[in-house]
Order: C-alpha cells, then structure tokens, then sequence
C-alpha cells in the first residue's frame, strides 16, 4: 500500500486572490506561439536530433507558421552552437520568424550565447535563473538577493553585449525558473530588477517568461499565480507575459488555457507535448482547441499525418494512438450506437454550416484526415484489429510497412461487407492475399548445397502454371541463389523472419519487401518449418502478388 | 493552409454564473472513484479484451483498491452478459464493492441488464440517453419532452423489475448523455424528472453522472456547469454527484479536477486513460495528483509498473513514455543541470521529511520505481539511447527482450563509468557482449544438403577452444540439424532475423533465444551475408555466453 502521503507531500498554497478575473472570461485570439521542440524538447529525447533532422523541423515550424522558434542552448553544447551559426550564415531564417537561444546567467555562457546569434536580423537572447526556494536552499545555497543580482548582472552583461552589435535586433526573454513553485513576491522582485535594467517600451518589450518547471498544483492555481503577476508587475504595457507549462499533473494544456484567460500574451510548447520528463504543453492540441471554438490558431495543421510523421521520426517518440486530432484512434469509432449517430450527422451536415457532427468535435477532412478513417474494422462484436489479431492468435508480426499494405486489403473487405469484418475473416483474407499465392510460380522443392568458401548453388523446382520447371542458380547466400535461378528482374528490398511457436513444432515466418523491375516495392510472405524455404515461398509470393496486380504475363518482369 | 474555422464552429457558451464559488476551494480529499476500464474503455479497444482478460482486469481494479466498478454492457454483447453471470455466479465480487452495468434506456435492454445482475449483493444499474440538441434533432428527431420521456419510462422500469429481486442491493446512476453539450436547465429538468421516479434518500442516494461525452469547453466551463447543476438540482442531499470527462481538448484531467472543486463527488475514468477517441479521464493521474499534495488517494500505486503492464496486455495500447507518473521517460533527467540538481535534492532529502527533490515532483520509490531509473545513458552530449542507436546507426532491430537483457550490460558499463556511456560505446559493446563471443566455439564452416522430402543434412565445422572440430548433424531445418551436430543441451525458443542493408551488400542479422538445460534463457546474436550462417552465429553467441556467466565446463550443457 502507498505509504501515507501527508508525512512526506503537503498541499500547494492558495494565491492570495480574492477578486479573480479569469474564471469569467474566454480566449477570443491566439498567444503568440513559441516553439521549444529544438532546444526543451530536444534535450529530452534519448536519441537527440541530428543537425539535418533539426533543419527539417525548423523548416517544418516555419512552414506551419511558428514565428518564435527557440532553437538551441548554443553555450552547453557544440551541436547547437554550430545549428544556430549555420542558420544564420546560411540565411536559412525567414522575414518574419525570430530564432531564440537560451543560456544561463553565466558571464562565459552569455558571451557564448551572444555569439551563437550574431548577424541575425532579429534574435532574442532567453536568461534563466532557478528561483524557487528549494533551488534557493539545497541546490545554490543563496540568499534571495544573491539570485537577484546573478539575473540583474546578466541582464546587464546581455545589455552590453548586444549594443556591440547593432546589425541584428536583439531582444530579450527572462525566465525565473521554477515560478510555479516560488513566492510570488520574490518573482515579481527579480522580474522588475531585470526589466528596470533592460529598460523595455512598448515598442520593444521584454518577454517574461513564468514556467511551471515542474507543474505542481491544479492548473487553476497557475492561473492565479499568472493573474497575480500580470497585475502587480512593473513596466507591465512594456512586457510581454509569456507561460511555459510543464505536464506532470497531465494538466498542461489546461494550464496554459487558464493562463493565458488570465493575461498570458504567448505561449512556449511542443509539438505533441514533448520535452523534459512528462513534456512540455502542447501546441497542436492548444492551437486546435482554439480552431474548434471559431478562432483561427495562425498555425497550419491541414496535413496533421505529415506533420506527426516528421515528428516522431526526429524525437524517435510515437505519438499516442488516444492523442487529441493526432492519434490514430481518435476518428475512430466503434460502438454501434456512435456510428449510427455519426451516420446521421454527417447525412444532415450542412456543407457550409456550422460543425454538428456527434462524437466528433471536430471535422477529421480540417487536419487532412478522413472520413474513411473514422469507421474502420468493427471490433465491438469480436472483430478484430487485424495486426494486434494476427500477432496475438497467429504469432504473425508483420512489419509496420507490411501492415500499412494489408490494411488496405482489410478496408477493402470492410466497405464490401458494409464494414464486419469477423476475427477469422482477417486471417483468411491474409493467407488468400499473401501465402496462398501459388500462380504462376508455385515452390515444389529444392536441393541446395552450401559451402562456407564457394556460396550456395540451388537446384529448384518449381511449378509454373502448373507446369514442372527445374531450374538452377548460384549465390552468396540461399535468398540470392534462389532469385538467381528464378532468373526475374527483382529485387529484395527488405527481409524479416520470425519464429512462430518453440521447440520441435516452430515453424518460420517469412516477409519479404520486393522490387519488380523499377516499380513500386510489395510483400511476399512465407511459412514454413524450414526458414530458408519459407523466405523462398515469401519470394514467390511477392513475385504472384505482382503478376495478380499488374494483370501482367511473366514478360513484364523477365529479367 | 487550414480554413477560416470562424464560419464553421463557433465558441462554447459561457455559464450563466457570476458567483462561482470553486476557483477559491481546493480538493481535501479524494472522490469517490469508478472504473469503466471493463465498458468504456474496453468498447474502444481494436481487440476487445477476452473473459480470461477482464477478469484478470477486475481482479487487479479491486487490489488496487477500486470500489465502484463498471463491468460492461450486458445487453450489447453477450460476452458482457456473461461475464457480468460469471462475477455474479462464481461469487467473484468481494463485500466492499459495487458492480454496475450500463444500458440504454429501452425496455428491452433494461430487462436484460438487470437480469445480468440479480443475486448480486450490491448492484447498480446505469441508465442513459442522449439529451444535446444535435441529438435531439439529428439523430433522434424528437422534442425535449419526448427525450425526458425515455428517462422517466426508462427509471420506473428498473424500479419495478428490482423491487422483484430484494435479495440484491440496488442502486440507480442516471446519466443524461452529451450532458456538457446540453442547455443545462433542461439537464436539470430531466435528472429532476428522473430522480423524482427513484426517490432517493441521503440514506440511499441515487447517482447522478454528468459526462463530457464530448470535451467541448475549457475546464473551467465545465466547472461552472457542475457548480450549476450542484447549486440548482432538486434533492441535492440525496444525490451522487458524478463526473465523466473525456479528453478530446487534453484537459481531461484537469476538468475532473476542477469539477470536483466544484462539488462533484465521484469520478468515472479509466487507468492510463483508455477510452472512446482520446480517452476517458486518467484515474491513476487524478489519484497521484491528489498523492503529491498530502492527500491519500485510497488507490494503491505503489507498483505502478506492475499495474501499467497489465493494462498494457489487456488493452494492447501503450503508455505513453511520457504518460504522468507511469511513462519510461518521465523519472529520467538528460540534462546535466537537472541531473546535479537532482543528486544535491537527494543528498539532502531527510528521509522523514517533506519531499523536496528538484525536477521529480514525487519520490519515485513510492511507486515502486527507482532511482537508477531516474538517472542512466546520458544522452544530452552525444550519448545514445541503445535501441534507437543500434537501430538507427547500425540497422540492427533487437527483440524487446534481448533489448531488457541487453540493457543491463549498458546500465553497467553506465554505472562502472560513472553514468557516461559514448554513442560508439554502445555499438562497442554489443558487439562484444553479443558478437565476438567466440569461446569456447567458434564458426569455421559448413557444408549443408537440404532435400526438401529428406530434410537437412549437415557437416559442420567449428573450433571448441581453438581446436578444429568436425561434426555431424540431421534436422528438418538448417537450425534443428546444427542443434543436432553440436549434440549440446539447448534449446532454441525464439528467433528472429532481418536484412541488414539493401541489395548485395545485405547482410543478415540473427536473434536467437535459447534454453541451456532447464535454466534461464539468454540471447545470441550473429550476422553473416548468408541467412543460415547468421543463425548458426547467433546459437554459438548464445552457448558462449551461457558458458561464460556460468564460468562453466563444457559438462554443464552437454546433452
């Protein structure tokens, strides 16, 4: 049992605010969206970006209309610094989009920093020092003044540096670390010391930057604490109040939502919410909760696939089937009663109307979705999603791309029989579609003699419609012996085996990826007791597959 | 570019409230909580869960400290019906806790479903229809005194069928469905309706459960809503306030947070946040949410890995590596700053004291977690995550077990390094834990005839500490006869291989898991340009290895 929590946790204190405005208003325009996937979130992946894979994604949030891009902690690392430079001898940054670079408020650091974004048209340098009092206490051993004065000192190192050069227009951010879990009075201390250094107008404000590091109360305590600051800070009309919310009470989104009902002007984000431990906030899930309320995010998520795709392939993090508008889940419906509602609604949906569809807040065609996504394989009466079945009841694990082809077998199944497709039927149109390929080239047998030195020669028959062939080929191994006999222009592309069942009753499953001529790659698949016969049947099945879709005689891929 | 959204949705109505009472409270103690994991969630899953599953689920929901448990949809789905009998029959349900089955409000339905439950001891039946003006006009064409109809007729029913079977405790959870979506004065005309059949006492409440069918709002709206009907609700002392949020905006969690500030008694959600789309309410959130600010939950996550495992199987969906509390990544720190943080928090954590570790908003111990966890391959600094690296740098896709047994040798190599392991490191030592593990045998040769009606024939060839040694072996496989020719006592229970490269140049790379005599199985891994080799490899890596942990004699594997 959970040890009992009041000795060791207590609860997070009330901001003393009685009148509140927040509560009662509603968000009518988009914050300024500040992306941290290159920096916050890229510090937490376990495989960091590479700095071609940084250049995509910086190209990416231009394209979706991210006009504040943090793109580094150029002083703490290499990599970084050397993106940052080549962004900006490369002139690889738009007009209209401003590049941020974060350092601590470290003499050597700034200077760094200063540097990574010289001849820049505009750049803005981001200061942060930790603040709260257990940072305060275990982790520096200061008193509050002493945290005030390294902000203040940067602050004034940041001033002076930058006026040495005046071709790029600096700007600065101010992030007391940790604001969430520090006193509000010390937080608004420190903030008015830096901004009666820099000195910002309306013309040029300053950002101030308040992060719940570690989010550490309801997201209604956040916004209290923003409230609190928006309306005691100084310079305020020169400030821009920026939030960074983190997700460890799962309640960033809303944190951000209240927040910025409470005066916050930008917020800084993910895609998808990554970033350190449970992530940053995420800025497709705000941006399309505000394009579902009638007010235009300014960001572009038309192609929401795309976008997601290029994402995970940088973070090496999949996004979660459930994820709002991006999981793979979240178009789908599968009770009865939720699709005969979803029926009704999209026959009544008024083309240029209002959106009124039940159960989908929102139309799937707006992020490049479909509607042919939203009702797919029926599992609610025993159907089956059809690689979790296959993997479960057949020991079959198909690779991804594999999967992504027979699924469109399975739909098309699906739209035939008005969308039942019954657990057993996917098995069966899967062997009918991959292993009972068997025209024109069906495998007899084969008698094969390996020799570490020489390679492999095969001697093989086969059947070709049905007719006895025997054939010959040589190779470096039985895959390419065997294709050498067939004497085909193919290719294998991409190989996969597993076992399926232990001991003296496992058999093998083979798939193959195969090229035919210079067209499009298609699977084959194999089973058999003996692997090298079962990636021989995967070969042939790939090879009948073609034949079948192209309608074509075997002239079409002789070699 | 996305569409002007402003002619197609619009903005969700503010609460006719001006007096909110719930931004000044705060949650003192936990509501009462209600699993649909079993209903819900499961109607959402591609592979709904089997018997065998759900009980499995039941039982785990019930250890964990869960009372209140929705166990399906008996008149929906016969495997439903009887598991509900099979609970009932075989006196599953322990004294403290309460099942419910859900059901529409239709005669026939109704009938069945309290049929499913009778000779419980404490049973609630769940009622809903629809109540939202797209419902009322889109689906069902019906006015709104038609629609209080269904729920009136729909309550004396079950009233009149339970008063037949006094042997069982029944109670009555009314939920009007879309509720959130709904004009909230006919909310309450409909649930004052219904409660005006029940006539609950505070003695036996009924429940009254208000879903965001659809999260349509920012969770304060939903708050004030909840705060409406709270204030507005006839018979308020003797109803169960209940909510049901669903996460189609990401502030699921948050809106049972606020809901409950707002005078909600109980909460309905799944673990891990399964549900229809994006998930109903994350219940392991809400529970360490309130854990982490004093407050004891009444659930019980303290092995929270074990839990997170088996819903895992059950639902076959993933927790997200940054799932709040239960995610791989979310006790890990990459930078070096939060890393030196960390370790000063821990140094000067009184054990009996308040928690105050920088970065880790709660003890990982106390949910069976650990701190080596919390800390391992640093990869801020060109350091690399083992299994994205060997996949992405060097093609190699490692089984999941072998990459848990694997992990281990890195975690070590961490540990003897003082935590900093190089991107090549990891490659290196792979390659020697896996790859050249060429004592006591080492592959020379073989020489194989494999006849497809007579099976496989093999003269092998290896050294066996530096000796030449040639050996004999017959299978119906080149795996089954090299096993046979080394005449040891292994067995092979696993094995997978894939292509490495493309083309000629491929190569091909084998996992085999193998049993030495009855003890632990461990993994070998071989690569060679032919299939077969690969796989002869991958089986000598294995001995080797079993021979060198071991430190063992021959004599310990021979068969």
């Amino acid at each position: 049992m959970l040890k009992n929590p009041a000795t060791k946790y207590r609860p997070f204190a009330a901001v003393p605010l009685t009148d509140r405005q927040w509560p009662s208003r509603s968000i009518t325009r988009p914050p300024i969206w500040m992306s941290t996937d290159l920096r916050d979130g890229n510090q937490a992946l376990i495989e960091p970006m590479s700095p071609e894979k940084k250049l995509r994604f910086f190209e990416m949030l231009v394209k979706i209309g991210i006009k504040e891009i943090e793109v580094g902690f150029p002083s703490a690392s290499q990599t970084d610094f050397d993106f940052v430079r080549m962004l900006v001898e490369e002139n690889r940054i738009p007009e209209d989009v401003t590049i941020i670079v974060l350092t601590q408020a470290r003499d050597e650091l700034i200077r760094r920093t200063v540097e990574s974004a010289v001849g820049a048209k505009r750049a803005i340098v981001h200061v942060y020092n930790s603040v709260a009092p257990v940072f305060r206490r275990v982790v520096f051993n200061m008193e509050r003044d002493e945290i005030v004065q390294i902000a203040v000192k940067g602050t004034q190192l940041i001033k002076e540096l930058v006026a040495q050069h005046p071709q790029t227009q600096w700007g600065l951010e101010y992030s007391p670390e940790s604001f969430s879990t520090t006193e509000l009075d010390f937080s608004k201390q420190i903030v008015d010391a830096v901004s009666s250094v820099w000195q910002p107008t309306p013309q040029n404000p300053m950002i101030v930057n308040l992060p719940s590091t570690v989010e550490a109360s309801t997201p209604n305590v956040y916004a209290d604490q923003i409230e609190w600051m928006c309306r005691h800070l100084e310079r305020r009309e020169s400030l821009v109040i920026s939030v960074h919310p983190h997700n460890d009470r799962g309640t960033a989104v809303a944190a951000a939502e209240l927040a910025v009902m409470a005066g916050a002007d930008r917020v800084e984000g993910c895609l998808f919410g990554n970033g350190e431990r449970t992530g940053n906030v995420d800025l497709v899930t705000l941006a399309m909760n505000l394009y579902t309320q009638g007010i235009a995010p300014g960001l572009d998520f038309s192609d929401i696939d795309a976008v997601r795709q290029l994402v995970e392939e940088c973070n090496q993090l999949p996004v979660h089937p459930r994820h709002p508008y991006a999981g793979d889940l979240v178009f789908t419906a599968f009770s009865g009663s939720h699709q005969d509602a979803i029926k009704k609604g999209f026959a009544k949906q008024d083309k240029d109307g209002i959106w009124e569809v039940p159960y989908l807040p929102i139309d799937p065609a707006d992020l490049g979705r479909s509607y042919d996504a939203v009702i797919r394989v029926n599992s609610q009466s025993g159907k089956g999603g059809m690689a979790y079945l296959l993997a479960q009841e057949y020991g079959l694990e198909l690779p991804r791309r594999l999967q992504i082809e027979f699924s469109r077998a399975v739909q098309r199944m699906a739209d035939e029989t008005g969308r039942e497709v019954a657990a057993a039927s996917i098995h069966a149109l899967f062997s009918q579609e991959y292993l009972e390929q068997d025209t024109p080239y069906d495998y007899v047998s084969h008698r094969m003699v390996e020799d570490s030195a020489h390679g492999v020669q095969i001697d093989l028959n086969v059947a070709r419609h049905h007719v006895p062939q025997a054939l010959h080929g040589e190779g470096n191994g039985p895959i390419d012996a065997f294709v050498n006999a067939l004497g085909l222009d193919i290719r294998v592309m991409d190989y996969h085996e597993h076992a399926i069942g232990r001991g003296a009753d496992a058999r093998a499953a083979c798939y193959v990826e195969l090229r035919v001529g210079s067209g499009q790659t298609l699977f084959g698949v194999g089973i058999d007791s003996n692997i090298v016969t079962a990636s021989f049947r995967a070969v042939l099945s790939a090879v009948n597959r073609h034949m079948a879709a192209a309608g074509a005689g075997e002239a079409a891929i002789a070699a």
